[in-house]
């Protein structure tokens, strides 16, 4: 070996030390790696001290930072790279915990779950087979049989017999409420599609072998017209199709029809269309408002079909005992969403969707040789996803630190909130509750009083419908304008989205929304949440050319 | 107020400051928080430097721990609460990145994904959209971006182009390669059955209106017998149904037989069930074969079908220079699923689903009024999920501090050392290696060197069928029970699995199956792991039972 091959060996060794070591578990405490740590953490709770919801830059410089499209050759020191992405992702993060962040339904989180998070992720558990999650796996399961629990209430013998059955599952943990709508949504329709005499069944056949089996000419769901989008999805991916997911009008209170709901089903029935599921939602995502869940049970019974309640977002009003009755009917739902990682307060990635009967899943039951074999305890034969870390763990200590006492006063305090907050844009003379909140979550718009009063003036004061229609899109166009200068000014976040409410003949209302889930969100905050966006609507372009005229 | 109110007033008082305080993040260094999470770390690093991989355990003696059903009404301690789950919880935890558990893809982390996790956590971004995730969105791309590249190494214009397009994505960021693989072929899928005249498209109307739409009898998607099971599970979601799921026969080596499956779609298509998708797999999860891809990519433009190669497992030898041309021909590949959580070394959560051309992702394209309008730059307008951590960062940190020269090296290692294993086993008089390593994936068995003889023994020494099926079902159940209790003692892990091995006449074969990913996987421990094995093999009772009298 001459001196050239014997440096190129020496580096070659050096370099394979140094990967080795990245590997290896870092037991001093003044290692480079504990420092960098401490630095991060320090960084992150500066970061979550701050109580502006963003920095103001906007996205095309950002995207500058992140132009390379070749993976990088060498390696980077982990201090550089810690460096590089605080400045350059970190920094511009969203504050998503800040308290005058409310715009949507990503909120603090309990710092107890950043060790547990780092420890989840240490321990590295796949959920998908008890080879790689032992003890993880009765505590998913337990997780599974507390929030079951929740929901439908049976009693210890049940639980005892179900909860840590191979065979059985009371539920399942997912990435988020749209797998979990996915997955509810898919039981339905295995359901009701099953094999029958020669027929092998959906799961087996497909969707066209079953209508033909069955003689459906189509398969419907049927849902309020405020239902989360992601229930669009499930039709496309289940090969129902979105035109067959059929969006019911809702009342004023933004609460589905049942009776047109009622007469739609029945209409597609007598078609030949065969109603799979019906969809109740507990919290709709824009307005927070509950579906009549009993009376939706109601018919759900009469078509003979799968009843789905979304509560991605309410579920979690279950917890307390003060405002649990708004969901009630709930516990005669045949499968329920649940999203542990909204008002749950856990961190992203918890989605959960829950069976009221144990037997539900095994329509879409799977085996494979190497794992998830018949008899064993392994999550994943009954689960859309395969792979999947050990979420459960931030539940179950969430359920334990809180408690549901705990939880209760976060559920209670949310909602005063909420109504505080329309008290308080009823007193101004600025803006107008659009939608009052049942959970804790509404939407309003800025509107003058000058202009309110115009609007509704009628006989010889009235105003032209032209003009009606005038003020009406300003102001459309201001609520969007305010909502996005604010985000870009950082102080405050809200969102805003489009409605049709009836106080409004059903004309589409650009609203602004909060949700006020974020237990350090304040009254002091709120009120300078409308000062700000009032400072903004009289400064806006919209306002002036449009809108100052009338006043 | 009497005295009893007060109390009760104060009590109220005193439990709201205190869960007010766990949302606060922990600024004094000395806080009971931040010594909880001293505690946590070193015990963590502790369970990650005990190199067993399993505490032996019963499972329904861990199950007595998680029984109860109810959430507690009461909050308990975070110390108490971090104390419980050390002793209940990560004491009975699978030690998935210790150097002797080489069973399953679950591997060792770099330890500074750690410190980022809790950050990433901490942040608690939602990447669904840019109102949750602001400079994770461009991250995200990027990462999408440069994962594109590798497999596809368009030019820089290319990805100037495309990389941050509102309109397009390059790939999407899943929970899994279930999800990505799902993702794929519901692409496929709707691509085929498109919007086509006065037909709106399978999105809209479903998998029978389009069928009756296409005139197709069926469907059809190819795919090796050694595919993944949720390749299957697709079948089933999508509405194609399993048995349209076509397992097509594999050559020796465990690669599909390209012939065979060229003939059975040819069979399809002229009754008129139209070939769907075709699937490669690159790393079967079992035998770690790389399909033929470039013959896999000839029949899908014979067949105008869609090409997706699910390398969950292989797809990160892409990474190395020296072994990427095993995966020749996957640039060819309309889609593409590769799990970063396997062999890039990035905690669980973390698939990704990768497209060929920009616009794929259009058929699934969707829109709310709140969140994910046309034009926006949300990513959640083209994935399957729908709110979603920000794993893109863990994903972006690993390629940059371990580089593509790193990977290469791990990559590099685990194949040479699961070459070393084999030769291992060939030498040993007691083993025999089933499948050859292609990847660092590789099956044996138990056989000791007499009965390998025996089996093979032709002419007068021959032994009859009967007494040759015995010894066959023997040495399945003694693979099986080595495995087992090879697994209960804890030491070190294996897994097992069922393989039809031509050169065993495509018998039922129980086999070892061994992962070689871990960096930590040093020789002695796999000298250690048969000498163990073999210990174990000849104190089976199935051994003494059927075994021992022909030695």
């Amino acid at each position: 070996m001459n001196e050239q091959q014997m440096k190129i060996k020496r580096n070659a060794v050096a370099s394979e030390e140094s990967l080795m070591r990245i590997f290896t578990a870092p037991e001093a405490p003044g290692s480079t790696l504990n420092r960098i740590e401490q630095e991060i953490s320090s960084n992150l709770v500066g970061f979550l001290n701050e109580n502006i919801a963003a920095i103001e830059k906007p996205l095309h410089e950002i995207e500058k930072d992140f132009q390379a499209s070749q993976i990088p050759e060498q390696p980077t020191f982990v201090s550089d790279h810690a460096n590089q992405i605080m400045d350059k992702l970190v920094a511009h993060s969203v504050h998503t915990a800040a308290p005058s962040f409310i715009g949507h339904m990503t909120s603090a989180l309990p710092h107890f779950v950043l060790p547990l998070s780092k420890l989840m992720v240490g321990l590295n558990q796949n959920l998908v087979k008890i080879e790689t999650s032992k003890a993880f796996t009765p505590l998913e399961r337990q997780v599974l049989g507390m929030m079951h629990h929740l929901v439908y209430g049976q009693d210890d013998n049940f639980y005892q017999k179900w909860m840590h059955s191979a065979k059985n599952s009371l539920g399942a943990f997912c990435s988020g409420g749209t797998i979990a709508n996915i997955s509810a949504l898919w039981i339905a329709r295995n359901r009701l599609l099953k094999a029958d005499g020669d027929f092998k069944g959906i799961t087996s056949d497909g969707v066209m072998a079953a209508m033909l089996h069955y003689g459906y000419k189509g398969l419907a769901v049927l849902v309020s017209e405020r239902a989360h989008y992601s229930l669009g999805k499930a039709a496309d991916v289940l090969g129902v199709g979105r035109s067959n997911f059929i969006a019911i009008e809702t009342d004023n209170d933004n609460k589905v029809n049942v009776i047109a709901m009622r007469s739609k089903a029945l209409e597609l029935e007598s078609q030949g269309i065969k109603v799979m599921a019906i969809v109740g939602v507990a919290g709709t995502t824009e307005t927070g408002n509950i579906d009549p869940l009993n009376a939706l049970a109601d018919l759900s019974e009469e078509l003979d079909c799968h009843f789905h309640v979304d509560a991605a977002w309410g579920g979690a009003t279950l917890l307390s005992n003060n405002n649990r009755h708004l969901l009630k009917g709930v516990e005669r739902a045949d499968s329920i969403t649940i999203d542990a990682h909204k008002q749950m307060y856990v961190p992203m990635g918890s989605g959960l969707v829950l069976f009221k009967n144990p037997n539900a899943s095994n329509v879409i039951e799977h085996h494979a040789e190497y794992i998830l074999r018949k008899g064993s305890k392994d999550l994943g034969s009954h689960t859309l996803e395969g792979s999947r870390p050990g979420m459960a763990m931030l539940v179950h200590a969430c359920l334990q630190i809180i408690g549901r006492e705990g939880y209760e006063m976060l559920i209670d305090k949310g909602i005063e909130k909420a109504r505080y907050f329309a008290d308080l844009i009823k007193l101004s003379n600025d803006f107008e509750v659009v939608t009052e909140p049942e959970l804790c979550i509404l939407t309003y718009r800025y509107v003058p009083e000058k202009i309110k009063q115009l609007l509704l003036a009628e006989g010889k004061d009235a105003l032209d419908e032209k003009t009606k229609l005038e003020i009406y899109i300003a102001l459309n166009r201001l609520t969007a304008s305010i909502q996005k200068r604010q985000r870009e000014q950082g102080f405050s976040f809200v969102s805003r989205t489009r409605l049709t409410p009836s106080q409004y003949n059903k004309l589409p209302t650009v609203v602004f929304r909060v949700v006020l889930a974020n237990p350090l969100t304040s009254e002091p905050i709120l009120q300078d949440i409308l000062e700000e966006q009032k400072g903004l609507a009289i400064s806006d372009p919209i306002f002036k050319k449009y809108l100052n005229k009338y006043l």
